[in-house]
């Protein structure tokens, strides 16, 4: 007989969710005696954010993570990592161990509440940051998680489970069918009127181009629009949310789509497309060179998760990848194939001339370019570090990890365990700035705990250097307390499992990121040191249209 | 003129804030600019969850306290401190630097949202943590800012502020009232029907007794409930959320009430009271032993916040510190005097025969009872640390914060320091077990940027000892990863503003305190190494009695 609590553990297997992180707390310990005793390892971090950006990082390398909370005061303290998962479309299942089903119905005042008796807040207050959500019940346990979990999959948003503690041993039936059925076939119909839709303005371009971005990766959809982009060849560029989604080394990579901020040749071939299929784009602030994008009017076919647009034809439950291979079928069969001229690849200069001057974010971009690697994965934090990392060509299979949406500061140290954990094949390299480092820290020590072994850059650049460029000040506000960024892993119990680092110059540099070629078994953390006011070159421009632009309508 | 932002800064001024805790971030730089200008000083935290829990530290002491963050995900990060405040009834203002007006007209897709359009979101889940609640407009902030900062005052509630970019520089009337008005008078009938109806439970009775919690505090009726205990003379009892409102080192001083885990003499006096004066008294699992409390039924007087209850009849609108006035009066001039025995002192006998035996929290209780003196702050964090400072008789004028209800580990770190900044002439002792530690520990770093000296006490016993006493396992997943506690202030940049030592031994630990009575301008950190299954005396009873009665109802 399965119980509720193996039941989900079941379910959350078939989600490829292979390890649950979270923080133990009364309300969820008997499920914890079950995840135990089953296949889904538990990794304890330091604090209930940490274990939600983890997640986090974890679903974008496995298509779904999954954190267990207690009542209150852990889901709360992990409410903002559900909420980035929300806003940047990653599937994160919130297990949170809530009190008994009899504490409830008797109003008790526990530990954890508000002490009224009302037991719905927590729930009530997840609408707002999940797609769909339950507190599970005897009768029904079963219905109930599949339903919750199915949405998770299905929008590719977090979802609230509540599980109390009453129920954990409880008995539910075993799954009769899997959770994910087969998508039923898209109507022959359907298709037929979408292609015909999509020949009009494909067909006969001479400009195709296609712009790619998250919701690719989020919806399983990088072959088939890998097959669309050689149909062509079309040339390809990404938004900043897509970083990685399609592969940089190849010819028909056009550069990073950021509206008027992007490079010249990028923004004519988006631009002048005289077909531009846009596939799973967000716009945002953020992702857009702040709304200076400008996508051809009337000449755009917008493929997005479940429907796709082209001017005032909507053509819903149409699959991304299923549209895609329409539009590759149209490309193959029916398109003049234009003389394709492959944009072209920006030339980087090796950065200092002299190796021991003090080091320079140029620099740095320089050298990091020189050591990512295919099958590498790249966490970038929203901050200088992300603006470096996003003109970087990278290798064939990379994958890079951001939040250019929701841009939490310290989301990705925590995200940079959940990838090791959920790829520990794959290398991890984050680059995090000083500031973003100090609001999660702690979970190097996890890291090194679970054996993980990133290469971790810390940009050390004596504050908020982010907020400094988007708005000058004098003011100390944008300094924080000058940590020694080496003791760091020591302190938090790496012994032997982790190397450091500092470099003040690109020689050190050098020798730090060879050393970390050499270790490739350990936590390598280097802190690279630079000039509080050193902005990667997009930053500084960005920076400045965002505040020529924003006056206007959203300062 | 005044704009916005100054008034608020001068509203805040008047709820004696002197000190706003936060983190920098683009929505909130223009009124950090103005905060800067202001006589508020900023104290920027690492995280916002720090923030928060400083700011409830702050307020504990100060009556009051602010937290700034940004919209999303700042107040996100945040929200577990802001609903620990709403649990346990501090008075927190949050404010949060928000997108402008115009770009939620407009419903742009901003960074830190879910690029929805929809602006609504964080306010509405503000509404299962705050007592009120607003997003300021240029037509009406002044009444708006008012109106809320109001209700926190009286509902001893955190609000949520938004502030609008766009808004901090307007204009807005300078106040022409104080914010908090003198109360009404209370009507003389009222004062005369109640002292009526007190009289006939108190004037007669020869085994009064006064029991108080932490609403005593928050209310500011300290003196009122002293004068009422003095009256009597009466024994008084304390809540574990109300320790340290009543003067322990007084005769009238019965022991800490927590139910059937109570100490006999203190069951005795206030479960055989003929009359039980209950002062701000708030039932949960935790602050009643597991619910095992009884008052004298039809014997007991229910003085709340602004009504008090005496069976059915209730009295509303009647202020927490008039009703004691009341029965201040009716003890010293109607009842009839009963001989006043002072309840026993428990004899503290000196736990470790052999000084240089292992640490035992038998051994550390003892030494932290003849440490800590007149005047200090003492922040116990809710495991092991709580459980022993509770059973601790302490000197008058020691202040003890904690989070009975709330129960959020990691939360008296950061609320330490806002301890530190609320009264810097005051010591703060912080006790704190390893794993709730870990969740905070850079706000260490901030402490020692600040300059602030907090003695910080780390019982180091490997793991979650609170949930192996409640819910003892061999499964590993109470176990965290072994910081070296010791080296983290210097991690974290503390330099020579910080001491550390480490005690194995009780003879160890004299040592350290006594380094500590040399440091007192240094934070000092002394680790405090125990074994991991050895819990103080009472937490032992309580989760004994716990695990037996909450099966049937709340397991």
């Amino acid at each position: 007989m399965t119980t509720v609590a193996t039941r989900l553990i079941a379910r959350l297997r078939e989600l490829g969710v292979e390890d649950l992180f979270g923080v133990p707390a009364d309300y969820n310990l008997a499920f914890l005696d079950e995840v135990h005793a089953s296949e889904l390892a538990f990794v304890g971090t330091c604090n209930e954010l940490g274990a939600a950006y983890a997640a986090d990082g974890y679903a974008r390398l496995r298509g779904a993570g999954a954190v267990l909370t207690t009542f209150g005061v852990g889901e709360l303290s992990a409410v903002n990592g559900i909420g980035g998962a929300y806003a940047e479309s990653v599937p994160v299942v919130e297990i949170v161990g809530a009190p008994s089903t009899r504490a409830v119905d008797a109003g008790l005042p526990m530990h954890h509440t508000m002490a009224d008796g009302d037991f719905g807040r927590f729930e009530r207050l997840h609408a707002e940051v999940t797609c769909d959500r339950v507190t599970l019940t005897a009768e029904h346990a079963a219905e109930e998680m599949d339903r919750v979990l199915r949405a998770c999959w299905e929008h590719k948003r977090p979802v609230r489970i509540a599980l109390p503690t009453d129920l954990v041993h409880a008995p539910a039936p075993a799954p009769d069918e899997p959770l994910l059925p087969e998508p039923p076939p898209v109507p022959r119909e359907l298709v037929a009127a979408f292609r015909a839709e999509a020949a009009k303005l494909l067909a006969g371009a001479v400009r195709a181009a296609v712009l790619a971005d998250h919701l690719v990766e989020r919806h399983g959809a990088h072959e088939a629009l890998a097959d669309l982009v050689a149909a062509g060849p079309l040339p390809v560029a990404a938004m900043n949310m897509g970083k990685g989604v399609v592969d940089e080394s190849a010819p028909t990579f056009a550069g990073m789509y950021v509206g008027a901020a992007s490079a010249p040749g990028t923004r004519a071939v988006v631009e002048q497309a005289d077909c531009l299929v846009a596939v799973g784009v967000l716009i945002s602030d953020g992702n857009s060179g702040g709304f200076t994008h400008a996508f051809p009017a009337g000449r755009t076919i917008e493929v997005g998760a479940y429907e796709t647009r082209i001017g005032d034809a909507v053509f819903r439950d149409l699959p991304m990848a299923e549209a895609l291979a329409v539009l590759t079928t149209i490309v193959r069969e029916s398109m003049d194939r234009p003389a394709f001229a492959p944009p072209q690849r920006p030339v980087r200069a090796r950065a200092d001339a002299d190796p021991h001057a003090p080091l320079t974010q140029a620099a740095l971009g320089d050298r990091f370019a020189g050591f990512v690697r295919t099958g590498d994965v790249v966490v970038a934090e929203q901050g200088t570090a992300f603006f470096g990392v996003v003109d970087t060509w990278m290798p064939a299979g990379v994958t890079v990890v951001g939040q250019v949406l929701w841009s939490s500061i310290g989301y990705t140290l925590p995200a940079a365990l959940g990838t090791c954990v959920a790829a520990p094949d794959r290398r991890t390299l984050l680059l995090i700035g000083d500031g973003s480092l100090q609001l999660t820290a702690q979970e190097l020590g996890t890291m090194a705990r679970v054996g993980a072994a990133p290469v971790v850059l810390v940009l050390n650049n004596g504050g908020y250097s982010i907020e400094r460029a988007i708005h000058p000040t004098d003011a100390p506000y944008n300094d924080i307390a000058p940590w020694r960024y080496t003791d760091l892993p020591a302190a938090f119990g790496a012994g032997d499992r982790a190397v450091v680092r500092r470099a003040t110059t690109a020689a050190e540099l050098d020798a730090a990121l060879a050393e970390a070629d050499r270790n490739r078994d350990r936590l390598v953390l280097i802190e690279a040191v630079l000039d509080p006011e050193d902005y990667p070159g997009r930053l500084a421009a960005i920076a400045a249209k965002y505040r020529a632009k924003t006056p206007a309508v959203a300062r």
